[in-house]
């Protein structure tokens, strides 16, 4: 931690700082500058923020010299953290697509659009059945029922599903059905859910707060890991700017920053980004070519009639079209699509 | 609903939309520009997002006539609600003060601070026993100890106080205890906890998510009422923007639209959108001089030694001073600080 | 500046950055600590981008100390710098206010306007004849016609006059005529322009960008001053976020942080950041009890025929009514609208 | 358009509107809806701002239906616009790479960069000679000796160039020497200039403002349009947003978007959105797997010596590796870079 000293500080106010920071365990080193004295401060920078140093007579800012996040950190495991989901790895060589309808609706819908995706390449099926909606008014989802029919089509396709928890009294009757848990990007601080995720023995799928930093996004799965969860899928899925020509401004950097500052899998949302199904291929495409692990995309048998979210979800013939040019970004960027690769070689 | 067409849409395409619309419950009207066709939709327009119909072949557009809030809007309610807190009004002619720290740290502390701020004009008290904290490392607050602490002091002094539920399943808990409870800004669309609340007998106060528009921020307090309670007050906080010399922007503006679209009482927190004390006073005058009900501002006996958010918190003697000039800017906008009207007559 | 070398650095980096370091003029300052190994660079830390250093191997990170603008800065000059404007005192005690139409449009307009502005205390009229306009199909302004006729009002009615320059060619002809010349947020980086102005010998009213920081702001103001004009008036007139309620969000906390950095005066054009007329009263408001010195607000005889931004424009008799409230917020800070006062004691 | 009016508005507001919409050459056209009245104002909807109504009384909002640029749009030309640059084709099947110094700071520089790129696959080389910086201190430029290497390195090299032009005065200047001339980030909205470059004869790469909508955007490119001058390369380099471990973020969805609205070629560069070399390969692959037509990319020989944004610089070698990979992502989406097509058949 690095102290910058108010210009003509007086002694007994540098004297102070010092004393302070003794009593917090750190020995103190003195840069006389030109223009100011600095204080370098040695020794274990604790996570929390140095609050007691700023507010002292004589303090102009406090810079931080550590990153915040431990657990997830690379330099903490520098290799890359597989995921495996049932037999499907998250983070390895093979691209992870996980497709379907933002909301479970009925029984035949989720079938149908299980069946659709999974012969285009998907491994992964998703649906919610917890919907955090921002009106009242709006669609909540099946519940309990939503779960269930997952669950029958995952016994009769061979697709794992991820799906949303809202709440942490729900943790558990999640997962006892799913097979990745979803954190939505409003709850990306519900410190609350993400402890209790912390405590499960499922996958996380951890969304990217719409208003969140990187450093903060990382520190939330650093809340779930350090309950001794070590199981996380990050995702990007877009962020609130001054740009409302789409939903989100999908932030692609994100991407490469991620797997430089952690070990964790990341992929991408086109979807919620967009806002719009006719920006969703190139933006699968960008996400892919930019490192992602894989991409969340939501498809739907009928998009007009869709109880939500119906805009910016593909049909079943858009998507198998997009897969088709995936395909052969992933190969461009050495990886490769499951169903496909047999077909490439 | 007005739908803007493609230019050069097919007939089939619009009859397909006219139909869509008719179903869901739509009187349509047609309008034949000069470039493009458009179509008024008329009827209850739903707060629900009318998914079906932009992902329509031939749909270049849907634009929403109407807010999506219904019960909170001054359209509905014109005159102003006023919160009646134990005796205290929130939102008629008196400026309402609630002042305290950041945490409940012991009895001690909470009751120093609170005869610290007694004294100068404060109504209410706050403090937080259950802290969302964005590392896992952090002071996460006394739990029902800090409660009972609080609930202590309100014995001791003539003050009400407000504090803060992060899950659910504290509600209960916090209700038997609180005054009014705080819904905090990262919480601000955690549905489940909205639900809870809105069956609480406990009036809520409840801030702006650091990125959430003034609609979102409304929709939220819309699901509080849709629960049956009506005793809200909005919080605005400062949000997310480039800028980062302050924690926060705060949005002073929200203040005179939130008056303008809705009959609920509205505060401004200057502490948490500054996140620099010394900036507080004069964050805390533009409020009321906006015309904010009042403010909610953190005070500590000991910033240097505060277990959160030291640097933004003002000393007893900073607060005594802020009041000072905060009186003389209520008067100026035809309000009160109660303990100073009498000394102003 | 502080360079903070990655985990486990081997030493010819550090050897590396420590001399490309002696050859930048600092002298070098080791600091090992727990985790890290951080230099500290002690010299003269110049304004320019430290480029150099941040690529070179086993850097993790740079960190400045110090701001990257003087001239402005307070701890250069620590009194307030009060500007002169043919008697009107702007930064001084006296609030000050610039009111006026967007674009000037006819004699009569500004006329009319201008006596209406006049007699309710205004000191400076404000009124565009050089427009820029995001649409090439949108009124560009009267040009020299426009600067004629503000001068013709001027030397009819007691007010100064503050009027937009756009190109650097046009500098010499808008100081012919203008008290004070206005740089729009547009051109807040128009760093041919500032330095054209920094050769003029009339104060200079810089508007803040409308993505731009602080920091930013402070820097431009610096290249005028550089040159050589020391008389600056900053102006906030919001910024851009992810909230469309408002044009613009006023970035109210800007007005108290710029007083601590800097020893110039600043203004707020309630008008441009909200877009919307009826938040310009609260707005201006808000500024003075923030202790800004003054406001620039629009004013038009007859909004709903303006040429352009009517939306945000005060009638005349609107105005009135503002500055009645306005004077008494102005009392409240210690200060005073010149008009009032006398009729205040 | 569509005017919105209040609930409940009285019949002479109505006709007051109905009046004002006729004057401006509109028919009307009333739609009773449930709750509100809305008027659909039929005519040639001018790119004006209709100024006048939204502050008419009883009017609640103003929504307009048809977007604000006209030449640029894909309505008015469906094809892709290619534009020649001495041969090299900028919007068709070819990926273009632009490649070179943020500054020219000699000819040795500007020689060696040129041929290293030239190497891999540039077809242009860029440099600046006019450097708009945030600090007066920092350097900015060798302005016409500038233009004299780059043309010089061009006469020895196949390739064209792009400098960036800051102020109109210089247009004639910089055309005598550039092939493409580029409108920075800081002057997309200096309409002066934009006027200026619309009479010239040199194709204009335009980059999106920092804070800039999409829609500001096209607006600016109209601007040059509307002189004359349609040939015109669109240039996203990253918004400016609260996340800050980038310089800025890329809006990788602004590509597909304008290739909807707009028949323009569009590019990205990747250097300024991110300001750290190490993520610009992964960003240039998105950029091209998304759908740009190119890539504007900084490359020095040596990026520790570099006058300006050295740590954003690719060397040559790290160029080379990135060129290997983005000619396998061109491939994948059915383009090609023009060196390695041949080596790959």
């Amino acid at each position: 931690m690095i102290v910058v000293m108010n210009v003509n500080v007086e002694e007994p106010k540098v004297e102070a700082v010092k004393d302070k920071l003794h009593q917090m365990g750190y020995k103190t080193h003195l840069i006389y500058g030109t223009a100011r004295l600095v204080i370098g401060a040695i020794g274990q920078e604790s996570s929390v923020a140095p609050t007691g140093i700023e507010t002292m007579p004589g303090v102009e800012k406090v810079m931080r010299v550590m990153a915040p996040y431990k657990l997830v950190s690379r330099e903490v495991k520098s290799d890359d953290s597989i995921i495996d989901v049932g037999g499907v790895e998250i983070g390895g060589n093979e691209i992870v697509v996980m497709a379907g309808p933002c909301a479970v609706e009925s029984y035949e819908q989720i079938s149908e659009i299980a069946r659709g995706v999974q012969e285009s390449g998907a491994q992964i099926m998703r649906g919610g059945a917890f919907k955090p909606r921002s009106s009242p008014y709006s669609f909540q989802g099946l519940e309990e029922e939503g779960l269930q029919y997952l669950a029958k089509v995952r016994s009769e396709v061979n697709l794992k599903f991820v799906t949303e928890v809202i709440t942490p009294t729900d943790v558990e009757l999640v997962s006892s059905y799913a097979d990745i848990i979803q954190v939505g990007a409003r709850n990306m601080q519900n410190y609350t859910l993400l402890r209790e995720l912390g405590r499960s023995e499922k996958p996380v799928l951890l969304k990217r707060g719409y208003a969140s930093t990187i450093e903060e996004w990382l520190m939330a799965a650093e809340y779930i890991m350090n309950e001794g969860n070590y199981q996380i899928i990050l995702c990007e899925r877009g962020i609130r700017t001054f740009e409302n020509y789409t939903r989100n401004t999908l932030d692609i950097s994100a991407v490469p920053i991620v797997k430089q500052l952690s070990h964790l899998p990341v992929i991408v949302d086109p979807s919620h980004s967009a806002g719009n199904w006719r920006l969703v291929s190139a933006l699968s495409n960008a996400a892919i070519a930019a490192g992602a692990d894989g991409i969340l995309v939501e498809v739907h048998n009928l998009p007009d009639e869709a109880l939500c979210d119906g805009a910016q979800s593909l049909t079943i013939e858009n998507y198998q079209q997009m897969m088709e040019e995936l395909k052969k970004v992933a190969v461009a960027v050495n990886r490769y699509l499951p169903l496909f690769s047999t077909k490439l070689e």
